[in-house]
């Protein structure tokens, strides 16, 4: 079950990356390097910060495996892309409830403090978008729009809440994941974003 | 003593983050996000390329707490922050003496050649700055204008040689640490800064 | 033989980060950064990611005298240095044929599977230049232009396919290296690039 979630939120990220890398007209091997970078980049930041090495995407092909399979097939049916958008969304939303958990069970597995575990789990769900946009020339899109990083700041919260309370592991997981999906869905839907704070009367 | 000169250099750091991060009309997470890399990202790319994990921030939740009340402050007071600049300016320059300093040390700690660790130094006071450029899609400032680096360079050129003197320890520490210190005033004050080379005759 | 194409291929990245650096009007100090970066990048993203650390480079000083001494040297020839771009040109393809051999010989030193030594390689080869171009604000030239990292991948592959005939390793070695540098200058020589699928379809 996790590892459906993991591979659909791989694919999605994948995906991501190459429209991205499309339309800055990368060529075949940027659009493969976005696309993994997207759906690799956070989990191996957390890797390298916290000491495990080599990275996680190195011991297992799976991940390699679909995100090229993903890029070729992205390429190919490019056109018809946009059909998907919907569904592409879906995963992507699954994929970062599950991303955030996956981070903060590596930062428990560390020994390292709760704040610190979510803000693993957040890197791990949000920094693959983060590093492809530096990548691509731009301010990453999560530091200025959507509540994306918010959501999963929320469920590393409600994780370490609800561990407090009388409930199995298993539903706390699920719990604290169906959180940041939720957040998510809900900030997309109603618009709801992040203040900005911008000073006009900055010169 | 180095305890509160650490804590004001970070939220200097962190501070002259969240600034440039309002400029580029960051929402709130963005603006924690880059307080938080341009205080602790040199420390932390210091850390990882000396293979010193998980890095230094993750264990000690000063810095987080640090970090996170700056930003909410500089956020909150982000309209009367001008008239703090003097003082923010200050703090940076003796940070950046005291992370130049940090930097030796580690680099010295891991049996690393002088020029290493004076490189490391250079890392540690610069290196925040360049992340906190580079997220925010700019060219990093330290590798255009003043003397910010060189001061670095120099007040970690003076450890080494100091070191060769019959001085205590904790008196080449102070030393070397005001020579950055004093060369960024000086460098600043005079309007002091490295040639650029800039060749017109190119195309 | 080896130690002298490596330190050839050292100059030419460090040159080559120098003539970006000097176009973005860049001072002494964000020039020696870009050189550097240039030069050794690919090869310290490799170790960090299968945690080879310290770092390479701060265990040799060779790279870093190497690189200060390229930089100072292009600085002070600059005007001339169109001249040699030939020569540049040719340490640079000899260069990535070696760093990609490098890279694959480091993967397999950590057991790791062809697929990855085979991306060590190309990143050995190729990331030095993604490092640089990030560093001074461009999207990656090499995710855009030219069949440049599809040399390295090629290279690669070449090296796996054939070490299973009955070679000895050293010709496995040269041969594959070769591939890398003959194909690399085909592709310039017929000016062969990727192709790129962008989308003018999409908004």
């Amino acid at each position: 079950m996790f590892f459906i979630i993991d591979i659909l939120g791989t694919i999605a990220f994948a995906i991501s990356g190459v429209l991205v890398a499309l339309n800055k007209r990368m060529d075949a091997f940027g659009i493969l390097i976005i696309a993994f970078v997207t759906a690799i980049g956070g989990g191996t930041l957390r890797d390298l910060l916290i000491g495990n090495t080599p990275v996680s995407w190195m011991l297992n092909m799976t991940y390699v495996y679909v995100v090229i399979g993903s890029t070729v097939i992205a390429i190919v049916l490019r056109s018809k892309i946009d059909y998907l958008r919907t569904h592409l969304f879906l995963f992507d939303t699954i994929g970062i409830g599950l991303y955030t958990l996956i981070g903060i069970d590596k930062g428990l597995g560390a020994g390292l403090h709760p704040i610190i575990c979510i803000a693993l789990g957040t890197m791990t769900a949000c920094f693959g978008g983060v590093i492809r946009d530096i990548l691509c020339n731009e301010i990453p899109v999560v530091f200025r729009k959507e509540i994306y990083a918010t959501a999963c700041i929320m469920g590393g919260v409600s994780y370490f809440l609800l561990r407090k309370l009388p409930i199995q592991e298993d539903y706390v997981f699920l719990g604290s994941g169906l959180i940041v999906i939720v957040l998510r869905l809900l900030a997309v839907r109603f618009k709801i974003s992040l203040p900005s704070f911008y000073r006009d009367e900055v010169s």
